[in-house]
């Protein structure tokens, strides 16, 4: 038995996200049903980010054990072969130690939220950015972005669903960089909880638009109140960049 | 009657190319229903460039005719609204004096096309890219490319139904850069003829990955036969970037 870690990108858009589930296609289950149809072993993907529906993957990385022996370049170009045609694709396989867990081993995690800030509606960046045709100003976000970071209780921007022991995160990075007409936001922590990012990015956007000072912002962290914060931004414009380890 | 210029993104996956035709839908018929719906005018536009089926365009410019009084800001939102939910998006639209024309009033285009070079398949970038899994060497294309910059006789990289009077063009710029695993290819010319940049970059293929040098394109281009230049690209790396007036 080798334990594999793969590097996975995907366009999450047709997706119910990571995680298997009843109601439609699941990264996992994609890969689980490619792995098999390459290794005849049925064994689960565990990823370090379970990403929701909608969301991307531009460096997911994953854990997966198989029995048969197989170098990691060939289990990498079988599982892409048989992954054919979904939009999902391993850009590395290297072999594990066994102790090796693509979540709990992970000592950072990197995403990159994409805002489109025109009038326009979206036309190559569909599916792939959040389309706000407003004025934003991304200075002024970037400014109040810094207010979350560091470590804080984020229950203001936890999703009710979330399964985390504690509502406490350190929150290394939070940038927000305009160029041109789109707006970049990096987040860089240990681990997030869920729908963090988006929840982050849907009150960054009231200080964009000038509905919400910085203070507000830090008022928002400081209620601990899912309801003090302001709405989930789409999944569309989130993409899972990088894992640490 | 007012004339209006377009400037106009698109994804061209889904359709026959900027042309109308019989066997499926065009960028042209879309915009030119669009126009209707709202205005209650058929107005055909005219484009700079009338890209192929699966060709992008970034920065596509097109003019046409309308009777009834509407500001510019109207007709950019009003065609906007009536092309959704198609990939196809009105970025800014501009009065005109009555002798402007897309086509032939235009002193420059800018291409751009997309390599992704890796093992890997494309998964974000299906469709918006040409996927080469095999190593190639962009400096050795950037190279031989300069060989093709200048004032030539371009038959061996004109399709054989292209239309234009002459073959002679003056290639301004062609540069290939490599970020990361991917090759950028920029193209700028007063125009190409038909194929052009998707055979030029078919060629340097093959000085990127070897088989040629950089003589062998330079011996392609004075051949001033198709068949001695390399096969045709894939439209879907292409995207037109800008249109020059």
């Amino acid at each position: 038995m080798t334990r594999f870690r793969l590097l996975i990108e995907y366009d999450g858009g047709g997706y119910v996200g990571w995680q298997r589930q009843d109601n439609g296609p699941s990264i996992q289950q994609a890969l689980e049903d490619a792995v098999f149809a390459f290794s005849g072993e049925r064994s689960t993907p565990i990823a370090a980010g379970r990403t929701d529906a909608g969301v991307h993957a531009l460096g997911q990385v994953a854990h997966l054990d198989i029995a048969r022996g197989c170098s990691a370049e060939t289990l990498r170009d079988a599982v892409n072969f048989h992954l054919k045609p979904q939009p999902i694709a391993v850009l590395a396989a290297t072999p594990e130690s066994p102790d090796f867990h693509a979540r709990f081993s992970a000592t950072g995690r990197r995403y990159l939220y994409r805002i489109v800030n025109r009038r326009a509606p979206l036309a190559l960046a569909r599916g792939r950015a959040w389309w706000l045709p407003g004025a934003l100003d991304a200075e002024a976000m970037h400014a109040a972005a810094q207010r979350l970071v560091g470590r804080h209780d984020f229950t203001s921007f936890r999703s009710s669903i979330c399964q985390a022991a504690s509502p406490v995160k350190t929150l290394d990075r939070l940038e927000v960089v305009r160029e041109g007409e789109e707006i970049r936001i990096h987040a860089a922590a240990r681990s997030f909880l869920h729908h963090q990012v988006r929840n982050m990015v849907g009150s960054l956007k009231l200080v964009g638009d000038g509905r919400w000072s910085a203070g507000d912002l830090a008022a928002a962290l400081a209620a601990r109140d899912r309801r003090a914060a302001g709405p989930t931004a789409p999944p569309e414009g989130l993409f899972l960049v990088e894992v640490r380890y």
